[in-house]
């Protein structure tokens, strides 16, 4: 549960709090040259990393536990055969994630990223800003894989006047946040009537591909679009060809496929692109969360209830049938 | 009411407008050279320019409106000398300004400046990052000359799960968009506790320099500033002092003094600093506002009632006591 970044790091509070919390459980924390020991008498496992080699020390483990909302960098299926629950971590990322989505947005809206490059040269420079920027107050946002995630940026686009589009497979029963849903089976029909494409799509088999170059042929003119999902539902060739025919006025990117991107790679230094490095969940309040997850899943865990975010749990709706 | 920038221009669908709803008034719009003709018969002008040497073309003239918030760059004086009212125009300002103050401080809350340049020269730049993003919810914003403007970006600022400050002189007797008011007369022993600091103070003689190298020791560490006030209410070379020592995080300023800024001027280039050219007004919506406003305006003038927005009118409560 270490990081070089603090709020990546499990605090001496957090500790003094699940102890509290639990007081007939007993927690250790090891160094890397004490896992071997620690992992022999443990039976839940709470930590970032975790190798394929470090099972066989662990004869009595049941429960591996990632702080992380993926589990792509752990070997989910070598834990599956040695008998072990991989869990996740969720629920706690909206607020940096829709945060970052609305500054990503605000960046093209507001002519912001145009500007600072501009500041640097120009003596005086509205003029060249004057195309470059729309009102998001009656715009519409439009969400896909409009989750937990994508109600919480909802309602700051609601308090920014837009309508927002939410699409998921299923229709939810109630409306959340002013939220609008569309089926995925239509959400290509309403892409042009949006100002702004929110794309938090998860990789499935579904979704990859999914902004390929028929989806971004129906984008509105001049739209904005951000990528907070993943890589992998985006066909960058196609993004490029949008972005050059100003089809789409600017792109935000949390994510890529290939991660990094290579060096040369000609969205890096597109003057429409903004690139960040996965840096959306970042937050002061990540391992509140985290821990907070984590202490409810024990609590399951201790009365024999099932897991929250088990890898082989059922795909959560938003990630199926954007097809 | 021409303008290069559509968004500035009268439209025909305006005018239609303006006939039906005064049908009783006849509207006439001229080019500079049908000005000498057009003035003589004129009661009531509308313009984004207007010279002093037009005014003994204009015997009629008893009103003078321009859809501008300033008047900075008309002859007030003489205007008035001439027996006219000059009028300004508001309220419709609020909305593209609240996004663009939402737009500049994400840009540094989400480290999305830096991370724009780093996009282009390192292959991955996360950890970069790591100390260049703060939360913006639990995070206080500090809205000084917290008028109109102030209150619509303080709702915005709630949907972040922002705790809001609102600077006045006069406390407001009913809470809007649950801000907490503070009096004019303490706001600087306040300033300790905002992570985000906005401007829009109006440029009175009360309000020269108020960010002053002692007003920005105030400053929690680590905050962002931005101004879309009056570049006339910040000391410069104390900004850039409170820049390097980190005291500020970033500066988003889209008003300046002098304006525009040296070529050589140190902020142009400071990497923690994102300038826009006063575009924080720019809206698409912006000339149905003026309209709208100015329509008002005409339905008290034919029927003897005040205007709204004469420059001899009281300064609104935001303006004055922050010393």
């Amino acid at each position: 549960m270490n990081s070089p970044h603090s709020f990546w790091a499990i605090g001496p509070g957090h500790m003094a709090w699940l102890r509290e919390v639990f007081p007939a459980l007993e927690f250790r924390t090891a160094a890397d040259e004490e896992l071997p020991t620690a992992l022999a008498a443990a039976e839940v496992y709470f930590g970032w990393r975790f190798e394929e080699g470090w099972l066989p020390l662990a004869p009595h483990l049941k429960w591996i536990a990632t702080p992380a909302a993926g589990t792509d960098h752990l070997p989910a299926r070598q834990i599956a055969a040695f008998g072990s629950v991989l869990t996740r971590s969720y629920g706690f990322h909206a607020q940096p994630m829709a945060e970052h989505a609305m500054g990503m947005i605000l960046a093209f809206s507001r002519g912001l990223l145009a500007s600072s490059r501009l500041q640097r040269t120009r003596l005086w420079w509205k003029d060249d800003l004057a195309g470059e920027f729309i009102d998001l107050a009656g715009a519409t946002m439009m969400i896909v894989g409009c989750g937990s995630i994508g109600t919480h940026l909802a309602g700051m686009g609601r308090a920014f006047d837009m309508q927002v589009l939410g699409v998921r497979r299923t229709m939810p029963h109630a409306t959340q946040n002013g939220i609008e849903w569309i089926p995925a089976s239509h959400w290509r029909q309403a892409l042009p009537g949006a100002d702004v494409v929110v794309n938090l799509l998860p990789a499935t088999p579904d979704t990859a591909g999914a902004f390929d170059a028929s989806t971004f042929a129906a984008f509105k003119p001049g739209s904005v679009f951000v990528n907070l999902g993943r890589g992998t539902t985006v066909d960058h060739s196609a993004l490029l060809d949008a972005l050059e025919s100003r089809r789409l006025r600017g792109v935000g990117l949390d994510v890529t496929d290939p991660r990094p991107l290579p060096r040369r790679d000609r969205l890096r230094r597109h003057p429409r692109v903004l690139l960040t490095p996965k840096t959306a969940v970042f937050s002061h309040a990540y391992m509140d969360g985290a821990v907070r997850f984590f202490a409810d899943n024990l609590h399951s865990y201790v009365s024999g209830r099932p897991l929250r975010g088990a890898v082989d749990e059922p795909i959560p709706d938003r990630m199926e049938g954007i097809r």
